[in-house]
């Protein structure tokens, strides 16, 4: 691989993690030299040190440390799988590889073959899949303040993005707004992004691939002033961490619309407070300003309580609405429990929908005309604040 | 919606579409007109009535042909359901709407409510399930020889591509070299994407993305002259399309690299020749062409049979290969019946797996190091001619 194939970003980037890395290890090894028992000290990620913090809306880790020992019988290969595979990212980044994580898996995987001084034989996988490896790169992250990302660790990605700004990315200007009729699929690095300039107002996330093709190809996004992006399903870290930065560094309100179901508000609620199993990385890749614009329930059944009117005549919800199965209600129970769901205007979703036992697909508003969802219904919505938080 | 965001490769498009409806159906209303029982004949869609074309190397559709009539107790619901579906997407291409199967689904999803002469009320859904409206838009493209892309139907795309040559798409210029670390997602109307310029003397198309994003990051593209691709998973039709353009415009020899099982075989399957329940779009969306690349199960055990060495030793296939499970049997076994897996080499490779019972995925070879795969696997078998056609 010629040198000039390598990215100076990158460069740089490794530098950083090499350097937190050497750090972070040296202490083991100063307790080795010194005839200790080697350990590493890391904050627990367990549930119930998983803490939602009220005020800046963020699922964190609590102060819970958790000491992992080489000299104890219960923590030994924990540690060697630790220290096994922090060598193995060591390496990587050393050698300018970009591995993913099912290459860690399979790099690190090996049997270890030893004998008792009594001379019986055992033999002990490193690990035995990609679930215990996994576990592992999470416990170097928190060991580390490092994210994988950070490691130069890639993923598979599927987010997209168009709209007005122009960014740099290894080396190159990207416009955002040239993309014809395709778009941008975003970097597994999102941190290496520089934004250089945007012309917009607001972000819309669209959580189907399908309705973002619909929307950027009436141009949505340079009509409404807007940075249209889908993340096709469940949001993966790098369409999390390009969406926080755009709020963030460039202080624009971010819109999330979805199917109007408990899978709909999961997705949601994964952008805006980060996933309860890797809370420790909320604190970089969640959007706590995050909106839910829709598709509400209110939209969909109006809220007498409040006067609203609904988007969808009578005969439009017999003809578009779903029955919801147990599973959606069984969720929409395990919802009501997160606390950044026990808002008024939540538990009147929730409670609606337990009421109708009914969902609804974006792909409906598409059905009453592309210029319904894209002329009316987004507009109105953002303009008369018509969201929930 | 400002006339200024209609794109005129896309007003063009509708004009050629509105024009094939028009005389398609033109017919009907004139069997009408003469008071005639309204028929439409169409090829049938049945497995009995797709042939794999030996010369040309694809699956077609055969000679015999469906008539639907009006007055025919067990035609009439298919009938009007098929005018129905003719009607909404008619409709759409002279609005300007772009729908998506999901919205044609929906908007023309309705009760028809009628009663007997001597009173009885029935009730008729136009259809129930997506599956049944889906089956419709397909009878529409085989009646008339329109894929639903050229229809302006829109889906969600999964596909991406980056590499040394420039198109034009929705007006704009797009550098496929100049996306950072990002890709280009390509659109889901390939047909109206133009080729400017290449540099290039292959296509490389990755299953999967993760390791797309890998041979990306190294730029694997620009070393080695390639159009790189991921088809992220099962290929999407844009993806099918633009790979084949790619092929039969440019000349580029396509290679097709996935993981060593029945799953990626079916996947290069795909490509190569088209799937089997939608044989009538394989005339324009398969490349017949396409070579597998690897990873063979040669590349894996070596053949004595032919004096090939594997490319991984006996300690690296202890630690990567992964047992094969019944359902890859299984499937092994149909392939087996495919006319275009009975060549000698493909039995062989059906042969190694049915006799090893073993299967591999590509980021093993990226554990023996990412320029194992980029320097030297990849680069030697196109050289020197080992892939299987």
């Amino acid at each position: 691989m010629a040198e000039s194939y390598i990215d100076q970003a990158d460069k740089e980037a490794r530098k950083r993690a090499l350097e937190v890395f050497r750090q972070r290890f040296r202490e083991v090894l100063e307790q080795i030299r010194r005839g200790e028992n080697p350990f590493l000290m890391l904050p627990k990620r367990t549930l119930s040190n998983t803490i939602y913090d009220e005020r800046r809306k963020l699922l964190l880790l609590g102060p819970e440390k958790l000491k992992r020992s080489f000299f104890d019988l219960h923590e030994a290969k924990k540690f060697m799988q630790t220290l096994l595979m922090a060598r193995i990212i060591f390496e990587a980044l050393e050698r300018d590889e970009y591995p993913t994580i099912r290459d860690l898996y399979y790099r690190g995987k090996h049997t270890i073959v030893y004998r008792e001084p009594g001379g019986r034989r055992h033999e002990e996988n490193t690990w035995d899949e990609q679930r215990e490896s996994d576990a592992v790169i999470r416990d170097i992250e928190v060991l580390t303040g490092l994210l994988r990302e950070e490691m130069l660790i890639l993923s598979k990605e599927k987010g997209k993005v168009v709209g007005d700004m122009r960014i740099r990315s290894g080396g190159d200007v990207i416009d955002l707004s040239k993309m014809g009729h395709g778009a941008y699929a975003i970097e597994p690095t999102p941190d290496l992004i520089e934004f250089l300039d945007v012309n917009a107002e607001y972000v819309l996330v669209v959580e189907k691939d399908a309705v973002f093709q619909q929307l950027h190809r009436i141009k949505y996004w340079r009509q409404h002033k807007a940075i249209l992006i889908t993340s096709a399903g469940q949001p993966d870290r790098a369409t999390r961490r390009f969406v926080r930065r755009l709020n963030e560094e460039l202080g624009l309100p971010v819109y999330i619309l979805t199917d109007a179901d408990p899978y709909g508000w999961y997705i949601y609620s994964v952008f805006k407070i980060g996933s309860i199993t890797l809370s420790y990385e909320s604190e970089r890749l969640a959007t706590p300003q995050a909106r839910f614009i829709g598709v509400s329930m209110t939209d969909i059944f109006g809220d007498p309580k409040s006067g609203k009117k609904p988007y969808l005549t009578e005969q439009e919800r017999r003809n578009y609405i779903i029955k919801a199965k147990d599973a959606d209600i069984k969720r929409a129970y395990e919802l009501m429990n997160y606390l950044w769901f026990q808002t008024p205007k939540w538990k009147r979703e929730i409670e609606i929908f337990l009421d109708k036992k009914a969902k609804l697909e974006i792909e409906a508003l598409t059905s009453k005309g592309l210029r319904f969802l894209a002329d009316k219904y987004l507009p109105e919505k953002i303009e008369t604040g018509d969201w929930i938080e």
